[in-house]
């Protein structure tokens, strides 16, 4: 019988992967569930992963031409009344502000006061599509002012019934671009523009392999036209949805009759979209590349990419060995690595020597080195790598760890990204009949079964013996993954031809 | 009779101040109502100033070693319960969410869903005391885990009656930050070192004079030992509080149950602080700087630093000076100025040329170089200076103008903070009674009346005849200033000896 190895969380991915997840995010201190029922607290070392995504992101989203702005946190129910399927979408989980005042009750307690009810109630944005249209109403006049092309960062609230830190959670940060355009052509082109962005920042920036598609009718944004995703696949096989991109037509201009006179002075409808990606895809960073002993970050999203942990037997060792770090912390930080700065801490906490280097395997740090007098000494550094194994060590002249840092930052990127497109891969099959399908996901819920590619007709996802096999399964369509839908072939369910390839999978 | 000038603003500061400053935001493009009563949009030009102070006060609150957090928006009723103060200060402004869903009412209406009302209700955050407390006591457990030092920059929510853009609206954003320590020197500590990096970010980046000081009891922070303040002066000579910080002492460790073990192993009560800018501070920027012809801003806040106004006859002419602008801010925008890349744009619009002056001009760019097929042929441009007034333009060799731009901009920087603190100081005056008082504010409420500094004991401040007198000419202390509290004098309302020395002050 083999010795089960001391992991630093417990239980293991293998052993319980939910439980996992949230050990994970405890031992490296990133969030917390608050008092507030589906809210969570994001502490520091969890707020530094969506301040890299917004510091990122928010850059490719500016170096595509949109600006930021910022709109009111409440919307008037009379807004979303406009956009029938919008509404159909979101009433069933807005939070409602109905009275603008507290009062004492006389018993000791704060109650809403009954003479300060609202006439109209707002609800908390569940996403901005209703305000932001009522206001291009008022900006859009001619084709002159066109296109608007804005974003925003904020706090949106969806009243979720089951949350899960970063992955489902009642109130959740994001950024959401809307656009107007004066064609259809230029509003698709604006939707797959911001497709390819998120693509990027997810394969580029968080080594998170995507598959980019469109959503089956059903799994449509309410109101949009045609919606787009990027979805990830996480350990345990599940997918989860990274960032969507809408195009919502004109079905937005003309229930909040956003119009503009074109060069013929021709009153037209706008063309609008609408994109978003939220702390959600920090679940996902999670999934995608943590292990046993915790969180694993690729260099570039890491809020500390270097930790160096100074060991020493006695205080006069430890002055000494501070000194050569703090050196040493001075000359990396003048470095950059993908145009920023490189980010480097020495861990000076009280913490004892193990402590300290297990800390940071919990945390993620992509790379640690350990420093006492011995490395002093030699000139050698003891360099390990959060994408290895914790004890594997490499001996590293100080010259050649400063001068091939980005090298190494490079590496760990790139291995981080092929481990998961590999595990990725190695779960995705090509499947060709209901029956395989089952087979596929017939063994119990904790393994692995990932994304089934299979022909399967859209029009017939309703049906009710496929809605019925498909939540027997707890599958659903997670999207038309692009380049896989001009072959012909045999739809698993209705037997017919189509030319409609899906992803089938659990999902998040 | 004297011909009245031209301006690009209509009131002018002097015809009504009020009018001017909702014009100012107008021409420039900064903001404006939304259809949610109290609540504004903040489109691109006034959001861009909003992330200028997020990213330089960002950085000066991380460099002081505090970390980014996030905590919920929603905060439970029973939590503002627990400080007396707090309640008594917040309660009436408060937004409340009482239900979570929204139903048809069979009339084509929503409403909030009789099914989903609360148990409990939420108030939308006024400020996080009470839900960063709770998070606290649980963090926290001996002298190690001390200090905790976070912040976060969010919306919140006060429900105001009467509302100006950025100057007061229902919904702001802000950065709060929040610390505990073991000791009230510690804190103390904290509080001050806070204040100051407000007055460096006022005075050095905004070029906001500001006086620091300490607010009177009755203007304190609700639940707040004391509370401490920067102050400015308009130019219609209102105060306008730009950023307070707090020392808590244990009001809120009390009432929350943050505790810890200290060294002899012996439970003690935390003591905490607060600190506060928000979007209040772009109404002092405007009106601090800003004149007849629209927005003036310094180099170091202002999204754009640089406009290079192309300026062509035909379209052959056009391309020529497009490429050489592209040129000029290709090589502009590879300079650091504190720190930061050069911010330049070319104004590639269809506006005319006088268009595009005005547009810079309006909108406050700090530089504006008009570049013609005259300047390319002799290597001169013409730069002219929001700072001075429209119509003065310099001749300037392309290669000195590169050059030179740091100092061009720190003298901008410069000017702009010395001029405001010369009118600050201008219309500041020391007065030792009542009468002087009277004299000083009985003039209209248009003119420029400015601060009142005098002997005065805050323990009278509620005394009717001293409130009754204030209210009359619409005064409010606004602090009793730092560096004036030694020296004795005679209270101008009590006739009796006192050390402090208070501004008095119509105020925003």
């Amino acid at each position: 019988m083999a010795v089960k190895q001391q992991t630093a969380v417990t239980p293991t991915r293998e052993e319980n992967f939910a439980e996992w997840y949230q050990e994970v995010i405890k031992v490296a201190d990133l969030a917390e569930h608050s008092a507030v029922r589906g809210c969570m607290i994001i502490k520091p070392w969890g707020y530094g992963l969506w301040e890299g995504v917004q510091r990122i992101l928010g850059k490719m989203i500016k170096d595509t031409g949109h600006q930021n702005v910022y709109f009111p946190l409440l919307i008037p129910l009379s807004f979303l009344e406009k956009e029938a399927q919008h509404v159909e979408g979101f009433a069933k989980e807005c939070a409602v502000v109905t009275h603008y005042r507290l009062e004492a009750d006389g018993k000791g307690k704060l109650v809403p006061s009954p003479d300060a009810e609202l006439a109209e109630p707002f609800i908390i944005r569940p996403t901005s599509e209703t305000i932001v249209g009522t206001a291009m109403a008022k900006w859009v006049q001619s084709y002159n002012d066109l296109p608007v092309l804005i974003n925003q960062w904020c706090n949106v609230m969806r009243w979720e019934m089951r949350t899960r830190l970063f992955l489902r959670t009642a109130e959740f940060l994001w950024q959401e671009g809307h656009t107007a355009h004066a064609t259809p052509a230029e509003a698709v082109e604006e939707t797959m523009q911001m497709l390819d962005v998120y693509e990027r920042f997810a394969v580029d920036y968080l080594a998170i392999p995507v598959i980019k598609g469109e959503k089956t009718p059903g799994e449509r944004f309410p109101g949009a036209v045609n919606t787009y995703t990027i979805e990830a696949m996480m350990q345990d096989g599940k997918a989860l949805q990274a960032g969507t991109s809408h195009f919502l037509g004109q079905n937005f201009s003309k229930a909040y009759d956003i119009k503009f006179a074109d060069q013929s002075q021709q009153l037209q409808h706008v063309w609008t979209t609408s994109w978003g990606v939220s702390t959600r895809i920090i679940g996902a960073l999670i999934m995608t590349h943590s292990d046993d002993d915790g969180l694993v970050l690729p260099p570039k999203i890491a809020s500390e990419q270097i930790v160096l942990i100074p060991v020493a037997a006695n205080d006069e060792d430890m002055a000494r060995v501070l000194d050569y770090c703090n050196d040493l912390a001075k000359e990396l930080k003048k470095i950059r690595y993908d145009d920023e700065l490189i980010r480097v801490t020495v861990d000076k906490s009280n913490r004892r020597g193990g402590e300290k280097f297990w800390n940071a395997v919990k945390k993620g740090i992509p790379v640690r080195v350990e420093i006492g007098r011995r490395e002093i000494e030699s000139g050698m550094l003891a360099v390990s790598r959060r994408d290895k194994a914790a004890k594997d060590k490499a001996s590293i002249k100080r010259e050649d760890f400063v001068a091939n840092i980005g090298s190494l930052f490079d590496e760990i990127q790139n291995h981080l990204l092929t481990r998961a497109r590999k595990f990725r891969d190695d779960h995705t099959h090509e499947i060709s009949s209901v029956a395989e399908l089952e087979k596929m996901f017939s063994n119990t819920e904790d393994s692995v079964n990932g994304f089934a590619l299979a022909y399967f007709d859209p029009a017939i996802e309703h049906d009710a013996q496929v809605a019925d096999k498909l939540k027997e399964l707890k599958l659903t369509a997670r999207c038309m993954p692009f380049g896989h839908q001009e072959q012909e072939g045999v739809c698993i369910f209705s037997g017919k031809k189509t030319k409609s390839k899906i992803i089938f999978a659990r999902a998040y």
